[in-house]
């Protein structure tokens, strides 16, 4: 390919923003690489259908390489790319806008429907387990609560950052009482809870869930105590490249978070480890919620295809 | 019982140190407790051997109830009056204080056998998991280090109190290299970890280990990464009540140790709860290790009865 | 929406006989659903596509309220609408009736298909397990024994109706020996049998198999034993709603049936519980045998959706 | 060994009582068999040591022959037999006659004791599941209500012959809420159960646990479920010929419990099985509660061989 | 059907070759079996298209029935007519014609597709356990190594055709550190091992891997020491014969494989079995690896379905 | 301390023989070794308690240092001395010789006792599987068939040094129906086998058992099918060293046991290990069989403290 396609300004421009996270979060970047590829779609003035196509895959590999190791980005461009399809550059046109605007509506309203989804999994008076917040997760609790259920909530404070503090908050907002504890106490707490329920990071092909640290344990602990792991994901976190066997990458972060300097100091010449993710196997999680309906997560892979391309390759390839 | 035999000074002024908290630590207590019943025994006037028993429990019921709630205390009174027997006083005295003696000297260096046993489970080269700070598993770690072993060490910084600091701070002493993590992280790192080794705040009949919260679940982790699980614990740690059937009544504690007071307003009205223990049952724990040997936590009710008694009665009671 | 169609006399009878249960049994309702909805199509006078659809919605719709907790009448609804396709009024009402034949021949043989199926399971000289009575299920064995294959059962009573009656008379009827046996027995017979086999209420998409209550508790002793627990159910039985996160909720049937009357007051203030299903997990169920095939219980939901359409919200909403 | 020893005619007495089953239940007849060794060692009048031992061994082979299967019989023998110590025939006889004073003192008491100690494991609110009916059991929670706690129970009914009514009612009369169930119905309410509580017919050797059918699938659903399995037994009920590797043969009992006549016409000809008893491996019990205290199950050989004898052949053999 | 459409001269060669094994291995033939389909329908003179697909399916049945045990076989007829469509002979002609194409070529570079995929779970620094020899596994071991990971491998030498050898030789060559043990010492090794890598014969609807004899224990094993199983797979070993319930029959290979003449006349009058595969559950596989991307076994049903149809009857079947 | 007492010529012969292999076997060794303390004790000529003391216990440790590394050697050695007791010479005299006629008695029938008590575990037509070859373990499988029981045997080959044709040549001489299989064939038989039955090299302190390579994961997949696993060992096998946390080196055997050197030259620079044992933890293993009756694993550290003291020193230790 000696030439690569000159692509509309928007495309540039979204390509910026995100590289630059003036847009953020996974819902944002999606949304606005998918509306940027429609753009593109619509003013395209390519003569023939290979040209278009070449043009399309084009724009998308632009808007790839700003984040490769996003999930919801690619993923905006697989569900639109593997919907193109037609012989003459105006169908080719036509489906790639319908399919932007079937992918944008969808994200619009997925984690209402999402936790409309999940409020179904619990009954009047059950107590759930959090760990570290996802909106996601709290949309079924919210749910669930505006069904008339009254639902409590045993939140880990999951450490080193503490975000069941924020999770704490919310579900006091939405009145659900709250029972905050250290993650070491999640085991014991375990024979009081019926359903633990977290967020995911990402999802693999092989129905893994990478999540916040210390969910593979305490799904481990569940199961040992006979309570039920319920994953809530919007579709936008399955990680289609899994597909091709590409483990997920542990981020370690700041050691900072764990120890502040002065501590660090008094201990000595301590090792400080700080990965943000592990990952939990398919055989210790129920069910994953997503808007697209739950699923067992061992069967997820099958959604992934559906939605992002059954290709092993990536569609933006040239 | 109407009247209640003068004890010695020493009883007297022991129960006092011990109930004002001059005595302190498990091992302490109890070797102060067996001395003051040496005292009693040697100076008893009794002039029947019923006399000298009736005195003899008077004197453990005294000291027993400064601390009723403690374990070693208890222990160092079973195994004094366990011993006592013969047929005329100056017999009985003569084997309680043998077996003052004998327990004295054996709590002087327990957890250097202790040491000794449980570095025998360790290789060259291995890679041991601890959970909050025991100096009894840490004596392990020494000895394995002394006798020339390379040993790591992967420390959990154990929520809320955070005595993982001082556990990885004693290891750096000793030359141990020591990646500290978060409670959550512990599964993860489970993958490269050879043992898990812990102390425990007591034991129980039904071979349960209660040890500081986080325990269970760390166990069952282990169990499921095929790491084995070693509890190191003196002797005095068993718990011959629990042989009653008496279930350990697990400590709560401040909740500011969880949560400052601003941090906990902003959150809103979220309860806090922070048991300070949790109950790890046997079937998930592969070795007790004791200054007599190792056991499976199965058998340790065997050594319990052995060294405290085989009644289900308190050998004070009158 | 104004304006409710016109529906055919066809339509509001067959409803009529289902709501006042003229009509029974799984299979027996589906059928009529579906071919009312066919009768529906073939006689349209729609003007417009979209009036047709309207049309056909509002039928579904009111054959689904006759019974909006069973579970063959909505699939047989589902199945007709999801296939439901075109853009002229003529090749809608073509589409429909096809798909309304294919519903109507699948169905007819649908368990003579399922029982050759699930025989493949078998060897000569099995034995096999079961709980309650299924046609379903016996299908199977009556498939085997007609290939040839020597089958042996050890049949569950199954308190409190003692369905296990119905099962041993059929089996014997086939020339199958059985053995009788009370349901706590089922564990010790266990190392006896060879498979575990049962039909299904409903199955979830999570993979959830309700079915007769001890299903579940037969399930995780054949795991512990060692032995395969299959499920046969025909598609109908699948439960589309639960895709939406809808838990399957269990009748509680009268308390007569576990006691009678005198025996109860005999024994006092006592509260009896007669919960007539239970839901085993998929982690227990080793394959589901439709008459599309047989499929481990995790990738159930792609059957699901394949028959079912799909959508989360159900096809007859307007 | 030419001549049998003449026998006390309390002890022809006694066995002729046992043997017509005037005496009858395990803890009359132990008790009275001990008696009956007491009363043949003090009127002994045997010359030498070695004649009096042979003359007690006779005796206890007199009795223990009337119910050879029996389990409480032989462990009385074995109790006052393994405590017959002494190198002159008066010796001889007060070591016997002490020996048969404990037994028969313990025995008295020992189901209050062993209430007590395994009262110890239920907490206020506590809800306990039940099979079949066991007074050993009983007493345990009836201790714990007389200490002031609240407990519930859900009471499985135990077919085929139903003791679960016995068990609701006496907990009735205890003031204790029941619900019955059918025994199918156990593993989907163990999620809202704390313990389960079960008395056994014998214990064996390696831990297992006989008790009424049912126990052992009860068992694996309770570990499934997280739920703790806690066996009442008085020492009686240990097994010491388990000792010696014999496993304990399960009766069959009448298939008429299971199946009337008439309705075993109608199903034709189909074989009932009807085990009386199936065998729990230790595995899945968390501890045994007796008289002694309360032990693991893999530990109860201890208690069995210092309560009976750590020889594998029987005392009584010549 | 009275009478057996013609077929062309290469159908014929083509069966005759297969039969008399001229063509061997599973690609091989498969290859083999797909084009010859290509030339029948190249060069068919049907003139209804009712003709063509009979003419079609009796090509498919005459390859068909040269090897009616073989996998890879039937999955290229089933491959080419699920795909064959078209209302005219034209159309039908092409999309045969297609579909040939895509299968050889889909064929060529599926080993080095799955290989990719594969190599995507190893890190640099793992150690792989294999058990027998499979070049897809080895694809696997051998892409990453030309990824620059650095790759140890212990080898199970794989009685009684000692396979393992091949596996050693090969992974010499491509450099990787080899240990070679017996089979009994997989389960010690295994706490140094980061993945078990196994191919597979077949692999079953309900998720089953049919593979050579000792892979189910050693799935087992790795379950207990925490190792993932990853079985190799190219789609071709797929066995949609299993979706109708067709158990895989086990091949009993030549007892002298096991055991020489001379050693069985020494050791007497013993049976010798030699099963040459085993079957391994879903729950103990991680996952699947294929050139279409990695599922977790309980999926991989859904790719059967969508490469060789969703029928549970056969293909060519009149 | 300064001198070393002069030993009789008997320990001195006895020491050599033992050292020089003339005296081979464990059974054999424990008993000449018991033999030369009793020579000694006999002839010893010690003016003070104190004095015969270190005299025994400088014997023991001139026969212990012969081979430091045996079980039953020391076992002999601590079993002798255990029994040592009294306040003056003579006493110690006699019981040392009681203690070394009881330990040979003992030693001479432990086989057959042993053999009683395991065939006691055996039904009627039971099939039980091996591994490796144990004098032990086929004692019980003897007593069975001499009982009258039919007792069918599947034998695994145990590579590399296949004891199993011994096994099954054994076998074949009491009439057992014998099928022999590759060690990797043993999981697929499992579901038509009974019984797991083994022998020990030793057994540990924590209810390990140290067997033939390929044990561990014998067991583990006996667990998984639902097979009890039986262990066959003598007391002479426990080992009280690893009361003391001692872990139980492995031997690593000649690699030209697995792979001859033409073989290995063709495959190249592959390692080749061969270790001789493995470590079964006791939740995996159901009973030991001993002569002194079978015991759960956990409890076998109470009959090695009964036998060999309870010492964590060694008692020949100065």
């Amino acid at each position: 390919m000696d030439e690569t396609p000159e692509l509309h300004s928007d495309v540039e421009e979204t390509a910026r923003r995100i590289a630059e996270m003036e847009v953020r979060g996974a819902a944002s970047i999606a949304d606005a690489a998918a509306a940027a590829l429609g753009t593109q779609a619509a003013t395209a003035e390519s003569e023939t259908p290979e040209a278009f196509r070449r043009t399309m895959r084009a724009a998308a590999r632009r808007l790839y390489e700003t984040r490769p190791t996003a999930v919801s980005l690619p993923n905006a461009l697989r569900y639109v790319l593997s919907g193109m399809d037609g012989d003459d550059v105006e169908t080719l046109q036509t489906t790639v806008q319908q399919r932007v605007s079937a992918f944008r509506d969808d994200l619009d309203d997925a984690q209402d429907r999402l936790g409309q989804i999940g409020a179904g999994r619990f009954s009047d008076g059950d107590v759930v387990m959090t760990h570290c917040h996802s909106s996601d997760a709290l949309s079924c609790i919210e749910a669930a609560v505006e069904s008339g259920a009254d639902i409590e909530a045993v939140v880990k404070e999951t450490r080193p950052r503490k975000q069941g503090h924020i999770t704490a908050s919310e579900l006091r907002e939405l009145g659900v009482p709250v029972t905050l504890i250290v993650d070491s106490a999640a085991h014991s707490f375990l024979d009081d809870v019926d359903h633990v329920l977290v967020g995911a990071d990402s999802i693999a092909a092989d129905g893994s869930v990478i999540n916040k640290i210390g969910t593979a344990g305490l799904a481990v602990s569940a199961r040992d105590r006979g309570v039920p792991v319920v994953v809530a994901a919007q579709s936008i976190k399955l990680h289609p490249k899994t597909l091709t066997g590409t483990a997920v990458a542990i981020e370690r972060r700041d050691i900072r978070e764990v120890l502040d300097e002065e501590t660090h100091e008094d201990i000595g010449a301590a090792e400080v480890a700080n990965p943000a993710f592990d990952v939990t196997p398919p055989r210790h999680v129920d069910a994953i919620v997503t808007e697209h309906g739950q699923f067992p997560p061992e069967s997820i892979v099958t959604l992934m295809r559906e939605l992002f391309g059954d290709s092993v390759s990536e569609p933006w390839t040239d």
